[in-house]
């Protein structure tokens, strides 16, 4: 029997999502109708954006489950009209890839100190080479999917680096801490703190003037993850104290962020417009056709949401 | 019997290298005795800087080997009066080490367009996500212990990565090259070149007209090996072209770079100050301890210098 696909999202995504979804369903040997109108009661699963027009699951009489685009699914999470399995993307060879490409070179510009060489007045040499990564702990929030593998890479690199999440969790050759006491112990002297936490009630404002301050005098904060996960007004003080060297932050609480926000204008903050990594079409459609054989097949989905944990 | 060390290098090299070079002879079992002053007669090693004041070997009659601190042999290989073994540093720990995270930082630096949100004007919010690593080709010339630690460490990154080199050398997931035909199939579409080969007559100025029309139009061209690997004149025409979008610098025919010299003020020429990497004292004096103790014992050198070669 055909399966009725809804592809709920912004028509740019249809572009780019149209041939290689086609393609990855039929490699799954699935037999598939997919497109952007459909009659709601038709429909077995939605491929899912966020920001799509559907925002009420009411007239899906016989969804089996939403497949969300992003990583992030706190836009969604909170609709009381969803009430079959929502899964977010886990799109390892391309948003975790792009993601750890993105966490990796901006701890090693930070770590190396490149804006010097890259902003300053021609006609300075000073010659000062950095330490070595052995040299300079790395602090990871969150070991997702994302977490871990920008974790990973960053130990290969030479980076002593201590993990934090929620539950317990175990990865080779990273300190691997967790809980509140965890928290204070993964923040304490480090140098460079990366940000790659879910959107929940629990991670709201986790980088406060408290935490912050178990930061190494001098640290960097780098933020692919959400924008709510930082108490601004916090961040700024630690910049302007020194207890914060410099914040490169890639989200925040409104995208894009408004041009008379403090963080444009910041001379220790660089903004790069929420482009540490994305779902790329290729890998993130063999993500979908993949969990929708296993939808049909009764499996476990991947990437299945926890309601209570909120992600 | 004693093994007597002369330290011939600048001052603030002893400074340095006292504590680690004494704590690491006495680890290697040795009894030594080691110095900045010495009769010549009497010394068995040199450590040595290039720019030290000993430039004529003659009075140390019974010299076994001269150790260098760097891994550029260029301004001591042409030297009439050395006739012993001449080693090169291979401070894997350190010089390695650094070279690899100064390498992978800046060839991300460039791979995600870092730059344009860390000197653009504020307020600019384009959402543009760069190529995944999969998707840059990457050209190291040279596959030294340099080259090949790089190589490697951008492969684990995702890059494809091709590197060149004078006599075929094998790494594995690498594409290695080598010869004139291999330079250009190495270079013909590369987006990101790394030079990390030695200054020999052989490689000055590979970097040229010719080879730089072979990159894909608008790669970028990275230095930490030597100034002369480029032929500076074809780099500046290649950049005024568009036919290479940047270059980063980190070595020079002269250093520091002369004041005036168009690379400062080139818009899309990046200089550093030679940062790369540097030989860190306390892994390099374990490298010169396990020397002697390798000479003292009629075992083969680490590094050791091939005449012919250059190198």
């Amino acid at each position: 029997m055909t399966v009725n696909i809804l592809f709920a999202a912004p028509k740019e995504d249809w572009a780019a999502y149209e041939a290689p979804l086609t393609e990855a369903l039929a490699a799954a040997g699935l037999d598939t109708e997919i497109g952007t109108e459909m009659a709601p009661e038709a429909v077995d699963y939605i491929v899912y954006a966020p920001s799509s027009e559907v925002q009420d699951f009411t007239p899906f009489t016989r969804l089996k489950a939403v497949l969300n685009l992003w990583a992030g699914v706190e836009q969604v999470i909170g609709n009381a009209t969803l009430t079959v399995p929502l899964c977010r993307m886990i799109d390892e060879e391309g948003l975790t890839q792009g993601m750890v490409e993105w966490v990796t070179g901006h701890v090693l510009r930070h770590h190396l100190g490149m804006d010097k060489h890259i902003v300053n007045p021609d006609g300075v040499w000073e010659h000062e080479a950095p330490p070595i990564a052995a040299d300079r702990p790395v602090t990871i929030l969150g070991l997702g999917a994302l977490g871990k593998a920008c974790a990973r890479a960053l130990r290969g690199i030479g980076f002593p680096v201590t993990g934090w999440s929620r539950s317990p969790k175990q990865i080779a050759n990273i300190q691997c801490l967790h809980g509140d006491t965890g928290l204070a112990q993964a923040l304490r002297g480090a140098q460079i703190v990366v940000l790659l936490l879910p959107e929940t009630r629990a991670t709201e404002n986790i980088l406060n003037a408290q935490s912050l301050a178990l930061l190494h005098r001098g640290a960097v904060v780098i933020n692919p993850g959400r924008g709510p996960l930082i108490d601004d007004a916090a961040l700024l003080a630690a910049l302007d104290s020194g207890q914060v060297s410099h914040a490169t932050l890639d989200v925040f609480r409104v995208e894009p962020l408004p041009s008379g926000d403090p963080y444009w204008a910041h001379p220790r903050v660089t903004v790069t417009p929420h482009v540490a990594s994305e779902t790329r079409p290729g890998s993130a459609a063999r993500v979908i056709a993949e969990n929708i054989r296993r939808g049909e097949a009764g499996m476990p989905l991947i990437g299945l949401v926890d309601r209570l944990a909120g992600y």
